[in-house]
């Protein structure tokens, strides 16, 4: 069987982790990378693996299945998706939740004007975390469902950190509140507070001079961001952050708290969690095993835009319907 | 929008768990009960609900949307579910796991005799496990999977004991270890034997003057059920067990444990975890939630077999695809 030919679009820790899973596949290959870069300065793993310009990327439209979009989801994914979506089959992380609707009516439009399939929104969350709601929901319609983040890096508060005067460096961890899992596990259905679901801790490397009671007390209760939260800050030199904070770690938990019976009085608690050494090259994980679904899908005449929601399950797999229920039902 | 009209064949814990998590939706109503005993017999927890004899149920497919089958693996289905799928569409929790490819070959072949939709192997293992097993090894393909069951009530193992000379009644639980699930949840990727991943709880009301050293001797040293386990056994009074062990809890663990990176060695852990107040109650949730992606198939001009991991997860939810992206993604 010939290999599912696969571009990557765009190579950060993203691309570079979707590089790395399709090494671990048997059914896909890496046919190029393309970039906005000037592609001799970007270096993959696989040194073999040629870099286009993206410029450049309408001449490859027969020697590719699957693009896998590793762009952001706030300048790249609304421009490169649709365009992209209009000549090949793609496959994304688009992750701004109140723009999704909008998003997937575009790339729609697109896919189909090209006659190709657009997956979007994979990853984790969205993606693995919503469909854990939606069977959740589904499965058990009296409930209620939580979410926790953590413990993360968060890129978003990271960057507001690192925006208070006196900060030279830092980084953001936002932690669920054990204690609240613990409630919600227990078939109780607590309402949880903000403040009673996550906490935050920052790593910050002060600027000569600085005054650290200051900062801490600037970041503490910067609005939005940690005024609702209970944060700590704890301060760091330059090398202890190098050396202890590189890694992007995340993960969570969904839960399903529900009702049944004939006076709704039996507790089922369904619980979906993760925990990641590494955000970015889970999240292409991901991504690689939907570029499988895409193919499939295209392979048999499907159109048009897709999320995780609205993809069976076997699709995404390398072994066959058959092959799966003999081993896994 | 019309409801779905549903009948329920089989009327045990099981039939009585999808009457009432039928009454939890919006979207579906229940026309009958059809039962080998003598109608009159049957009890459901909402009388308004005629009770018919099996032997008359095809003269209400013109009725019925989609049958509920609540019968057992062993007897029931392997008999029942081809005869039923070649005149209405049907859902089933079929789950002796080696029969499984059998099954599915009877049932689409009669599906598609009748030009209907059979979904089959619907519950939480197999059935939920089995997606997350397949989410798992499909996204993290260098890595292990874990099944832990527990705690929980099980029922051939429960027979086993019953059936132990002086044993009046018992029952017995099968528990997960901890500190095994600890070590797998780590991101470590042990051999387990079956001794360190689950333990045995049995819970005994002797026979008048049986001898209780030599019960407990002969539930211990059991071969294929217990001999294999540690295992307890606690001896009651028949009040105490009924009290105490009426409840049919159960649930259990689906861990993925993968590696990814450019050496392997990155760890990724994703875990889905199940605590069920009522095996039975929880089961019928389910397969009432697949009762609507059958109808939905069916409306489709789908037909043949499906299990849950061919099923893409937006066709269980009352919800429009639109809606659960606006929602969930």
């Amino acid at each position: 069987m010939s290999k599912i030919r696969i571009g990557i679009v765009g190579y950060g820790n993203l691309g570079r982790g979707v590089e790395l899973a399709l090494s671990l596949t048997d059914d896909m290959q890496l046919i190029g990378v393309f970039s906005r870069r000037d592609p001799a300065t970007v270096q993959l793993a696989d040194s073999s693996v040629p870099v286009h310009p993206y410029s450049a990327i309408d001449d490859f439209r027969d020697q590719i299945d699957v693009l896998i979009l590793c762009g952001g989801s706030k300048d790249d994914l609304p421009e490169q998706g649709p365009a992209l979506a209009a000549h090949f089959n793609t496959v994304d992380s688009f992750d701004t939740h109140a723009r999704v609707p909008e998003y997937f009516a575009a790339m729609d439009a697109a896919a189909r004007s090209g006659g190709n399939v657009a997956v979007i929104s994979v990853g984790w969350d969205p993606g693995l975390f919503s469909l854990n709601r939606l069977y959740g929901e589904a499965i058990l319609p009296k409930g209620e469902t939580y979410t926790f983040w953590g413990k993360g890096l968060s890129q978003g508060h990271s960057d507001a950190v690192r925006r208070v005067p006196g900060v030279k460096a830092g980084v953001q961890y936002t932690l669920p509140s054990e204690p609240a899992i613990e409630r919600v596990r227990s078939g109780s259905r607590p309402t949880l507070s903000t403040r009673e679901k996550h906490r935050r801790e920052c790593f910050v490397v002060l600027e000569e001079g600085a005054d650290a009671a200051q900062v801490e007390q600037a970041i503490v209760t910067m609005p939005n961001y940690f005024a609702d939260f209970d944060t700590t800050v704890t301060f760091l030199s330059e090398a202890e952050l190098r050396e202890q904070h590189s890694a992007m770690p995340h993960g969570g938990f969904v839960i399903r708290s529900g009702l049944t019976g004939a006076d709704q009085s039996t507790n089922q608690v369904v619980e979906f969690a993760l925990k990641l050494d590494s955000n970015p090259e889970f999240t292409a994980s991901v991504l690689v095993a939907y570029a499988r679904a895409a193919s499939r899908l295209a392979g048999q005449g499907q159109q048009g835009a897709y999320s995780p929601l609205e993809i069976a399950p076997a699709l995404i797999s390398p072994k066959s319907p058959e092959q799966l229920r003999k081993e896994l039902l």
